[in-house]
């Protein structure tokens, strides 16, 4: 079995620390490493201070077999990533002729003018190989160095701009990586449940867990109504790997089955969308203490136009009545966060719309709003097909990003299982 | 002026390292410590592996004055902080009896059975001080260790479940930390702009800039369709740097004033709700390629139902005509995506909603749909109030969630600046 190749990555920027904006590259740059059985050992985050990233390179040359830095690119006077890796490898800034093209080309398309400022993004430390972003004006950079043992670390710098990572990472990285070091294999297997707690599913599973053999590792990541398992195997026989993975899935899945909507990256809108493909069903959704979250899920799928036709946010009581036929009555003794409601919302948003499932959500989503009778968190939810419409109460907690999240999740699973009966 | 306080905020999870979930805490965290004058100087993500857990324990020992370690307190077998805390204090685990009962009631509350994992969570190192958590079911823990300098060192261990991280720390580790440390004063200001690029900006404002004192420092934190300016003033005289600071704002605003929308925490659905409210007028919107986006970010905003009445997400063309009255005609003769038809969705949404403005998008967001004429990233925006109906066409890129979020900054802003000629 071939050593495990250790990586560490570090992006640099005071607005991290800071908390100013989250961080999202380095999620994704572990998924990317791990899928190429690339180990990523830690993740740091430094200020824009020379001293301090220094230090981190220094440490991270101990530890790693490849350091990913991103941020501190770009043309302003706070960038100072370049400089830092030309002290720490003691080069010189070089202009790249064409880094040069490429910024001047890029101006030129967008019939914008260049500054000095630009310019400077094409200079490079000496000794940096020059890796291509087709998508903005910070290059790549590729660096590597020999360390006491007579191995050589890798060392890439790439802007923190998400999308120009990414594609520096798909198309010019990643490649290298997996051309220069010889990697081990590691293979994931996620089963994604819903509708069920950590620690219940962890009882419900425990004997199985415990036989896990030492090369399959478990893991439990909580999100919002559901829990996902990964299992992470370690070898060198690919085809083993993905084999004793299925074993295990096959194992496990009479224990849970009745909570598991899909795999490793499956989401419930994707899972939900798949099932109106296949039954060649459309649907419409009635949203109001949601306030659109559900579509906006729904309509993240690329090619969801062939199956949601729409949906009414009836936020306002009036919108309710006049778009999706709701009874001034019913608001009236039941009000507009009641299961006569919800109800009628759901099947409402079907004939407004003219399609074969309607969806629906009216509750108090808060912090305002509450009453002794229906707190903050009293959310109804209905599903309306040409069988049955379901409605069902959900009593959630206090925090409205978390209750419209937590009414999505379940409103879509409510769908998916209403879609398998059909 | 006191000595700067150093924090290192510290997050335990293979999940993190692997990518399989994004680490949004300690961007929370990040901004909480920095508004309480204690300065964040790295964050590290490390494994769920006992030594990679001590390493750090000890390397922060010597950089930090607080450590905030996050995650690894579930009750299932893969999570290890307390046992590591206890290898690093050299001291045992303690059940805790306030914090048993509190995880008994919470069992109790919801009529769900207690396992002996769950009970295992009252279990504490023996020389923590307990936080209790009111939010769930693993404890808070407040350590102090001495150093070689005689000072003690602070470390804080808090569950890694967003709110509960949250609330103990709003509630019980934040008002511990001032009580306990002597802080300097750090002041930011925050600028928030649309509509125009770093390097622009940077050019217009470089005088400014290098004008700025010493101890206020700027960075350009640039977002989807924005860059937001944050200045950072250090010093210990709280009145004196709100002064600078509002000083240095009036300088520059001149500057660059068509494309501030706000300040600090403003977001531009704040901005925009804050002047419906203001002009007593109503909000009715009309959807196509951001599929509900644009609502979901609306009502994101408590309070957002006094000027949001709802809207039409008409992702088939059917619920553009019966929906919104879109003209048949129109969708044939120039397409869904075209100026036209935008303009009849914003008026159309006005009516149909019975709203004071109305305001609309017709595009398309990728990957797939895209013609010679009309590529993915074209999407057109419109805004109808009683005086005019505006239009606008988007060019964007190619890839879908981008084009969604940055159609809706630019819609939202053209709604600001249409709201502020009212």
């Amino acid at each position: 079995m071939t050593n495990t190749v250790r990586a560490e990555v570090i992006t640099i920027g005071d607005e991290i620390l800071f908390g100013q904006i989250t961080d999202t590259n380095t999620a994704w740059i572990g998924t990317e490493l791990t899928n190429i059985g690339i180990r990523v050992v830690r993740k740091t985050s430094i200020g824009d201070q020379t001293d301090a990233i220094l230090q981190i390179l220094h440490e991270a040359h101990q530890r790693a077999d490849v350091i990913i830095i991103t941020g501190g690119l770009g043309p302003t006077k706070d960038d100072i990533t370049k400089k830092t890796l030309c002290t720490y490898f003691g080069v010189g800034l070089v202009r790249n002729e064409t880094a040069l093209a490429l910024v001047t080309g890029f101006f030129e398309k967008r019939g914008r003018e260049m500054t000095d400022l630009n310019r400077g993004q094409a200079d490079l430390p000496a000794n940096a190989i020059y890796i291509q972003n087709d998508w903005g004006t910070a290059p790549g950079m590729w660096f590597e160095k020999k360390r006491a043992d007579g191995t050589s670390q890798v060392l890439v710098s790439l802007p923190g701009v998400p999308f120009e990572m990414k594609h520096l990472m798909t198309n010019r990285i990643l490649p290298k990586l997996t051309e220069h070091f010889e990697t081990p294999i590691i293979k994931h297997k996620m089963i994604r449940t819903v509708g069920i707690g950590e620690s219940f599913l962890a009882e419900r599973i425990e004997a199985w867990e415990d036989a896990l053999p030492d090369h399959i590792k478990l893991a439990y990541l909580p999100s919002f109504g559901g829990v996902k398992l990964r299992l992470t195997a370690t070898g060198d026989d690919n085809t083993l790997l993905d084999h004793e993975l299925a074993e295990q899935v096959t194992k496990v899945m009479p224990l849970i089955e009745k909570n598991v909507f899909g795999f490793d990256t499956d989401e419930l809108e994707t899972v939900v969308g798949n099932l109106l493909n296949e039954k060649k069903l459309t649907l419409g959704v009635a949203e109001s203490c949601t306030g659109g979250y559900v579509s906006a899920q729904i309509t993240k799928v690329p090619g969801s136009s062939a199956y949601f036709w729409g949906s009414i946010v009836s936020y306002n009581n009036t919108v309710k009545v006049t778009q999706l036929g709701v009874q001034p009555e019913t608001l009236e003794q039941f009000g507009a966060v009641s299961e006569e409601a919800v109800r009628q919302m759901a099947e409402g948003v079907r004939k407004a719309l003219g399609t074969n499932v309607g969806i629906a959500t009216s509750g108090i989503a808060g912090p305002d709003g509450g009453t002794p009778d229906k707190p903050v968190g009293t959310i109804w939810i209905a599903c309306s097909t040409d069988r049955r419409t379901s409605t069902r109460l959900l009593k959630l907690g206090q925090y409205r990003d978390q209750n419209i999240q937590l009414t999505t999740t379940y409103l879509l699973n409510m769908l998916r299982e209403e879609l398998l009966n059909q």
